[in-house]
């Protein structure tokens, strides 16, 4: 019985999927398309019909990681107040990447590729957490506790002091606990200088 | 002629300075002790006797390097009000570690050995920044501009919060424009948190 052809959106997911569970298990640089194909059963020229190059594979597996990330980071305690919101969005991005290193050494080489290929999932990623940040920061004012003119600038220079607990190089350095009160304090800076009217 | 002994300590700094124009020029994975013995017409058990494993090359290397940076830092604008000394202190550091990265490629796979290997220098690099950071801010509260009860505590958040432009790593990924207005904007926020009485 001939298999009926599937949707390209389904043969792409597929594709993905086993390539994310490879380069988990056996690394990034030691999978080829051509191992990739030969997993699935297809032929090469199929695979390079959805992504052209190994990169383009790396690229959309973190866009989908991400997506899933940020659709976790919206749910994250909206009710609270902002000093809270913003406390909670750094532990968590910064969880996130702790456990995935736990779980996969291989995830750290992918991430790698992401920041060394300069794919674009790294700038849409900033882009989406500095939009929650400044949306944080706007819910903060509104409350009375916090001060800004321009939330865009203080949004992007909070995410970028918020590097050292939550970019993914940064969190493949240091251990668990070292990273947690390394989050607290510096939240609690960037939390003081957002109630300072002078961060206007 | 006989060449008369040399103190070991001159011996010492001759390999260092070998071992290290040979690892900037190509590449700390593909140099060897025994090549950099030959390339000091020295046996491979003279270098051994000063440096038993390429990483404590490395680490030795990388300290003379941040003590160098210190002496320059401690030199850095002492008579300036503290916002300015804080500024002056994160823009140095970022710009060492930039010009460093355009001077030398492979100087970034070293500092990513000594990060890696988890080398005693970091440590000690990151010591003596947070002294003298804390030392500003202590400045700073005497001439009435910060305000801080536990200046130790906040001279480790700010040279946290400061990681995503003077840490070798986030240094190296993006280009000198971006990182110049990153530093400015950080310091920035750090310099509202520091001014601010709830910092304390």
């Amino acid at each position: 019985m001939r298999r009926p052809r599937r949707p390209a959106e389904e043969t792409r997911e597929e594709i993905l999927n086993t390539a994310e569970r490879m380069f988990r298990a056996q690394g990034y640089a030691s999978v080829s398309i051509a191992d990739i194909a030969t997993e699935l059963s297809m032929s090469p020229a199929n695979v390079f019909k959805h992504f052209r190059t190994k990169t383009s594979l790396v690229d959309a597996i973190a866009t989908r990681a991400i997506e899933q990330t940020l659709n976790a980071l919206k749910a994250l305690a909206s009710d609270r107040p902002a000093p809270e919101r913003l406390y909670a969005l750094a532990q968590h991005l910064m969880d996130e990447h702790l456990s995935e290193q736990v779980d996969a050494p291989f995830v750290f080489e992918m991430i790698l590729v992401t920041i060394t290929e300069e794919l674009d999932c790294g700038d849409r990623f900033r882009q989406i957490v500095v939009g929650m940040i400044g949306e944080i920061i706007a819910a903060g004012v509104e409350e009375g506790v916090y001060h800004a003119d321009d939330i865009p600038r203080l949004a992007n220079a909070t995410f970028d002091a918020l590097a050292c607990v939550i970019h993914p190089v940064m969190t493949g350095m240091e251990k668990a606990d070292i990273m947690a009160t390394r989050c607290r304090e510096v939240v609690r800076l960037i939390d003081a200088a957002l109630r300072s009217p002078l961060a206007k």
